[in-house]
């Protein structure tokens, strides 16, 4: 570690490094966190580009008194580095290591856990408040990015912080991207504000002009209107200002003096100011600020040219058999279209929108009108397919049930990412959509076993008129049981193994850990039926009837909260059949933390070894 | 009926009337309204706002052919008058009647079914896709109020609407208030725009002065720029244009020849437009002109002077319970806040409101923001009450999942219209909350059996350090019960009859009809014990251990959904034991229609006859 970061090793010490020093000081961060993620992986891109404005917030703050919300949080690196957290860089998003969010549990200059986008102002506003009630002192920063500006919820809080009347200083890291580039006319306004190069010279004539204007004379007693009036001419920031917010900016956000200036001037005032600071997203490391996109979130990787550690070939993924599928089901069906909520890239929607571009559309970072819009097409006479992670169709819990189920519409929702997804943690771990979607009224849920079913299932979801949403995990993709190909049949399971006592119920990505299932419990001399469920809802409830006369033991497997959930829904059916035991395989009702899926999968006992044995388990007591 | 009005009896009949009527018109349809909800109670002061409104936007539209997105959908009365359904008043939303809201199996006018708020502009965005997508040709018109314009879901969709490439007529109808009045920055920014009376006078000056302006031989080269810097200065509705979209207004919304010029001229655009339209709520009626807020939505009154029809003392209910605790919970406890989501009336909050204006926060329709916001309360130290109906705060679930239950704060729910609502339909009924809930990780969920129960939960709920909830319904609270004071423990519940056989497991509301039941079954000499759960979340397992001794019929009671709720957990739970039956009492796999709460629970058999029943079904078969 080089000079000037190791005198960096708890908050404020950052206060005792020279003014001309942070420039230094800055690329040491950069250099650390680009040797460290280059080993462990992890969010790369926003990191690099938060440095400096890091830097220069923690100068304004005295911590942990003060208080800084990072909005989604990936970009909380720097943040840990001038926290004390430098040596948890070693073992960063590992199980027991370090989280690559901001974690209260973690650290008091930690404020607020997070992972989603576009909560920050909200909780820093809430902050503003308690601050208030409970008559303290101390600053309170949120920091925005302007992908999460597109975030209804932002909206609402800033609706909300213009009637504030105390401090909070809300920093708008301006990169010009979510994920992915950012849209909508919010983020063309804000570009409009940063390309304005001729700006300051444009401001300065006019304002010669104006000078020499009668407008004492023609308008003595509107003199205050004209000035508002004028006002509209000079600030760039008249969006935010029109809503009642004080704007300040655009200031460049590697510039840390000029932003510290910002900050202390923005504190003084009783009231929520808006900072708006430029940003460059992989500054400082080529690869990433080049292409910060795929340096978003990363692997391992080689710091000399940012290829991945990881050799030989890639295993296929079920976001890159959705790719090619939709772009199949849509080359055939012009009714098909396609919904992204800012990751075009990470849903595998990449390609449908090079092939289809008029019927693909990335609506920013905005679940909730993602899916009323999708309703809307769907009225309109479409099909459109929404694909998500699991974890952000939570946003959208309320339009799936008012706009889509409700009027029961034909919208796809391709789930990515359902199921644990490991490092990412608590905030990021797909588990609740079985038991969120399973009572809503009028959808189909469905899980594909593997790849080939993948497929299958978007056609058939296509070609129904109703809602349905197939989950499918992050990661590889199962590609064994490729000869069992029983065409589907809406709410009916596919037999993999017909066999008698003890019957594995898979969902979904569960089906490769049945088989596992029944190869351990064959060295036992156990008698094991395979069934993929397909249908989470409705529930084949044939099957189940079915299995009362020739099966014991029934394990609902799923990867999901048990509560709820599949599992629930099939020992509940059991109740009153005494022959028979459940032994569900899900998920506790807990958060998740992150580590490997591997071992996640282990410690909370849905791998096959543990459900084995708990199998054998029950045998012996018999 | 008066004569105009008798012509109106199809979709489009309105053009057969000639411009000079349409104010004698508007005068019969609000004659109309106020007559026929006189009788029926229904939505009044919004509906009596926008009759001049729906008849220009009718003027302009080919009916079924053109799209209306009426967004909330409680004003779409005048839209269902002029497309066939006078009759249909007569039984508005009662059983079997017309629905208070846009429902597409009412009519092939109504394109989208609404309840919730600021979902139409994302809808209507969808149709404008679909509509290119499809090489199709009609107008689309979303009407949304300034209230729902809080909602983030709206800004989400204003963002999107920006690219449109295609028209669509987003109606603004500005009445300054949501259901209360309006609050939040973009509201003042309205405010704004409105009373600025000088606004063209001044205009014209201005101009007069620019032109005199040697702008020309100073600044040749940015002209362009200039008429940009120039067109803030004219544009009223700079903020909206800032965004990318058209504006036009403020315009008076009870002046149709206005209203249909702007429309006609704003469909001539290919890109969506604002029409920005000025109206009264409660307009033409004296009594809901004066005090729209107690006219938003009314039972039966006289029309000469607006008073309740129901004669007598009124039967108390939740919310004036919970009203009147939280105030004196405040008062002892300094770190209890309110929150409200533009209800501080309905859910009980205007005295909370009054005594700590310091602690209580309206934060319009932005019940994401609403919860974000109390996460960030707790976090600095407060015990934030959200108080929210039931269907609404399925809009937040994401927010109580990721701000609120990871961090395990302080933060209570109160829950109000929790259950069946009645005649709002299937977009209000509160029937998902606990099967919501209930798979939440660290939240704990509770529900009352009579109004000292309300206030002892919400006492037992603010003394925690970790987030609660508590749900209870609309209507008349239990008053029964009254000596059963077993003091509150945590996941425990409280006996009201310890018998043995037949166990009623009632939750909240539930308890009232289990004593019915249990009287119901000693007619038939049964012995029943009574238990009021008290906790949905954790459940009480060792109550549910306890009955294994005693009991051999358990029946767990809700007002809510079976999946994923209460009683398939209690089923779940009791599977593996073959001497009990788990007799479910709760709410079907469906959307529940409009009707009355006892007519509702009789077809859905959740009332104290049909449970009986189905309990001596089960004896009878032994």
């Amino acid at each position: 570690m080089s000079d000037l970061l190791e005198q960096i090793n708890g908050p404020n010490d950052i206060k005792n490094i020279d003014g001309k020093d942070y420039p230094v000081l800055a690329k040491e961060i950069r250099r650390f966190l680009v040797k460290k993620i280059s080993r462990t992986g992890g969010h790369l891109a926003s990191n690099l580009g938060v440095v400096e404005l890091t830097m220069a917030i923690h100068l304004c703050c005295d911590l942990p008194k003060d208080k800084i919300v990072w909005d989604v949080g990936h970009q909380s690196y720097t943040h840990k580095v001038l926290t004390g957290r430098k040596s948890g860089f070693d073992h960063l998003r590992q199980h027991g290591g370090m989280s690559g969010f901001p974690k209260c549990a973690e650290s008091d200059c930690d404020v607020i856990d997070t992972g989603h986008s576009s909560t920050s102002i909200s909780a820093a506003l809430g902050l503003a408040k308690a601050r208030e009630i409970k008559g303290e002192d101390y600053k309170i920063f949120a920091v925005i990015g302007d992908g999460a500006l597109s975030g209804g919820m932002a909206y609402e809080a800033l609706n909300n912080a213009a009637r504030l009347k105390s401090n909070l200083i809300i920093v708008l890291n301006d990169n010009q991207m979510s994920i992915s580039k950012n849209v909508g006319g919010m983020s063309k306004y804000l570009a409009k504000i940063r390309t304005n190069t001729n700006y300051t010279g444009l401001k300065e004539e006019v304002e010669h002009v104006l000078q020499k204007l009668p407008l004492g004379l023609a308008l003595t007693d509107r003199i205050r209107n004209i000035k508002d009036l004028i006002k509209r001419l000079f600030i760039p920031g008249m969006l935010f200002e029109d809503m009642g917010l004080t704007y300040i900016g655009p200031i460049d956000g590697h510039n840390i003096k000029q932003m510290k200036t910002a900050f202390d001037s923005a504190s003084q005032l009783n009231e929520a100011v808006i900072v708006h600071v430029i940003t460059q997203k992989g500054k400082g490391y080529l690869p990433a600020q080049e292409d910060p996109s795929a340096f978003h979130g990363v692997s391992p990787f080689y710091v000399k040219d940012g290829k991945e550690r990881r050799q030989g070939k890639k295993p296929v993924t079920y976001t890159e058999i959705f790719s090619r599928a939709i772009v199949e089901e849509a080359e055939k069906n012009p009714s098909v279209a396609a919904v992204s909520a800012a990751m075009p890239a990470g849903t595998g929607l990449t390609e449908f929108a090079e092939m289809f571009p008029g019927r693909f559309f990335d609506v920013g970072i905005a679940e909730e009108h993602a899916v009323t819009f999708a309703a809307g097409m769907a009225a309109g006479g479409l099909h459109p397919v929404v694909a998500v992670y699991s974890t952000f169709l939570q946003r959208a819990y309320d339009q799936i049930i008012h706009d889509i189920c409700i009027g029961n519409f034909p919208v796809t929702f391709a789930i990515d990412r359902a199921g644990l997804v490991g490092s990412d943690g608590e905030t990021h771990q797909g588990i609740f959509d079985i038991a969120f979607l399973n009572h809503m009224p009028n959808i189909t849920v469905m899980a594909p076993k593997n790849t080939w079913e993948l497929k299958e299932m978007l056609h058939f979801a296509l070609h129904r008129d109703t809602p349905t949403a197939i989950r499918y995990p992050r990661g590889k993709a199962y590609t064994g049981l490729m000869e069992y190909r029983t065409p589907i049949v809406h709410g009916k399971c596919e037999w993999i193994d017909r066999e008698k006592d003890i019957a594995l119920l898979a969902v979904g990505s569960m089906v490769e850990t049945a088989v596992s299932v029944k190869e351990l419990l064959k060295e036992s001399g156990c008698s094991v039926s395979v069934i993929n469920m397909r249908f989470v809802k409705p529930l084949d409830e044939e099957l189940l009837e079915e299995l009362v006369k020739t099966h014991t033991i029934i394990v609902p497997m799923e990867e999901g909260v048990i509560t709820g959930g599949f599992s629930e829904a099939v020992s509940a059916w059991y109740q009153g059949y005494p022959e028979i035991t459940v032994c569900p395989a899900a998920l506790p009702d807990r958060f998740i933390e992150h580590g490997s899926v591997d071992i996640l999968k282990k410690k909370y006992q849905i791998d096959a070894e543990s459900i084995a044995e708990r199998i054998r388990g029950i045998l012996e007591k018999r």
